[in-house]
């Protein structure tokens, strides 16, 4: 049952004003959800929409939140979510952020008191297309054990990266530093696949490959063993700390049943490669990913992305009957 | 044989002026490598000599470069290395790099025409005992098999981090983006021990636990499968893109034999905590230590060089006689 993109976009906007959201921040969830969907990666696509829609009702996120952009430095910006959602934070601060960016070469946005429940790539990405390089992480809820420890306390922590490519896409990556994504995990369980060996531990801190017994108080591990555990660690610094936004294991949303949206910050660093020295960057790019592909890459990163993004243009975006029925029903359409 | 720090560095200084290095660059490796080696960083300490009085003497780098350092924007600092090493480069232009991190809240230096033969967090270090936070990425020589391919494209690629910590050291790691650092390899190769399985390939494109048939026209892979390759290939695109440096497969020391050192970029960008939102920075990073260590974590990033360091302050550092009397000839010493 394909639905084009604009008309996924409105049936999600519609969604989230009937649940109380005002149609700023709905038109930014709507379609940074559609956009997830669109590209198929779908552990952030409308499968999303239950979480979006019990954490609002439950009161612990805030549909309604003005955030609150703050000119810090001439390289430094600051926004306070409000306790609303991350997206409408940095959609607000963007053209302050991109202005520093390209006047000093470099700058950062410090995102607070924000709810991050959506993909990280969709966030840099826009910038590789005005040709900036940007980098991103956000930290989420304790789900993941650090190298070493026996119970978790950093979330799944995800480091994007954007940047330039002449001939082509933007080279887009967005990789948690957990060994598996939360809502892989979520869909692992849903369709009742196992995981892969060293993913997670049950809720005793014993290895598991079953989906259920890590969401049922079990945790995740980091990828790559203590690598990914200090770079997740560095999330949690430079998303919190740096921030002003809570830490994974820094908010209690036990009093509000139904909550699914992590509580934290997240922080955004543009770089203008207009300043780099030598040949333009985007061509370096190009280089790159030409000699990639000439020792045998064959998916650079972001391409499967990219492909069906091109085959939604063109077929619409495939959505399960029930699926779109679920939606309709949640935007209060006839189905 | 135990030596004390500064008669370390006094004795590396002395190799390396005595081998064609004017007092200001010798002055700068020396430091960099006696830390490593009072450290207990061991694979970028006093085992590098060799190879740096090697590559000088095939001319491939310049231990007489004198750094050029441009103001690009309020938040932009590039420095040509001049076809001389990284450090002194970082050296000339850390004054400008700090003053515009704690003016503008953020701040990037960027290193072109250089080489980098040592460990990466002796550099981010430092900006985490002023209170900064800093990251950095180096880029060095082909030897690293992207995730997918047949060939090597990326080098070792390390990525560094440091912040700084109230009521202890700074956090810091550094860490290669392959399964292992060409040191440690090289050091497996020299002692005989074999590498964990998953770290390399040999010439012919095959699984291999030998660290000689890695270096014998093998190559290593990046950790933690794609993940670890998204990341190098993003410390490519900053270290070589951004900088106007050469990429790993972007030199030719053919014509130089007995050159080793790495003719590439690198990029470091520092943030002043300062400038964040709520509670100070430290005290938050303080905060996260406490929960790890909560958590079963025994070993934070860095402790172990801090270990070492402090035992090396009590007892000196301990190097092998035959080491020692090795040093002191390429010192012209008496031995």
């Amino acid at each position: 049952m394909p639905i084009a993109y604009t008309d996924l976009v409105a049936l999600l906007q519609g969604i989230f004003v009937r649940h109380g959201v005002t149609p700023e921040v709905a038109s930014v969830l709507a379609t940074n959800c559609a956009t997830a969907e669109r590209d198929g990666a779908h552990s952030h696509g409308v499968f999303r929409i239950k979480g979006y829609l019990s954490s609002l009702a439950s009161g612990w996120v805030s549909g309604t939140a003005v955030p609150v952009v703050e000119d810090v430095a001439s390289g430094y910006v600051a926004a306070d979510a409000a306790g609303g959602f991350a997206q409408p934070a940095l959609h607000a601060a963007r053209p302050l952020l991109v202005a520093k960016a390209r006047a000093a070469g470099i700058a950062v946005l410090a995102i607070r008191n924000s709810h991050h429940f959506a993909a990280l790539w969709p966030d840099v990405e826009p910038f590789a297309e005005e040709g900036l390089v940007a980098l991103s992480v956000v930290n989420s809820m304790t789900c993941v054990v650090p190298h070493g420890a026996s119970k978790p306390v950093f979330g799944t922590n995800p480091v994007a990266f954007a940047a330039p490519c002449a001939g082509g896409a933007p080279i887009v990556f967005d990789l948690a530093t957990s060994a598996l994504a939360h809502g892989d995990v979520q869909i692992a369980a849903r369709e009742g696949h196992s995981l892969p060996p060293g993913s997670g531990v049950d809720r005793h801190g014993q290895p598991t490959c079953d989906p259920a017994a890590v969401l049922d108080g079990g945790a995740l591990l980091p990828f790559g063993g203590h690598k990914g555990s200090a770079l997740s660690m560095m999330v949690e610094l430079l998303s919190a700390a740096l921030t002003g936004g809570h830490f994974s294991f820094g908010f209690d949303w036990s009093q509000h049943p139904g909550a699914q949206t992590p509580w934290t910050g997240q922080l955004i660093i543009v770089i203008d490669p207009a300043k780099a020295a030598g040949v333009p960057f985007a061509e370096r790019a190009q280089t790159l990913v030409a000699h990639m592909r000439e020792a045998g890459v064959e998916r650079m990163p972001g391409e499967r992305r990219q492909r069906n993004r091109a085959r939604a243009a063109a077929e619409g975006i495939p959505l399960k009957a029930e699926v779109l029925a679920q939606l309709r029903q949640w935007a209060g359409q006839a189905v």
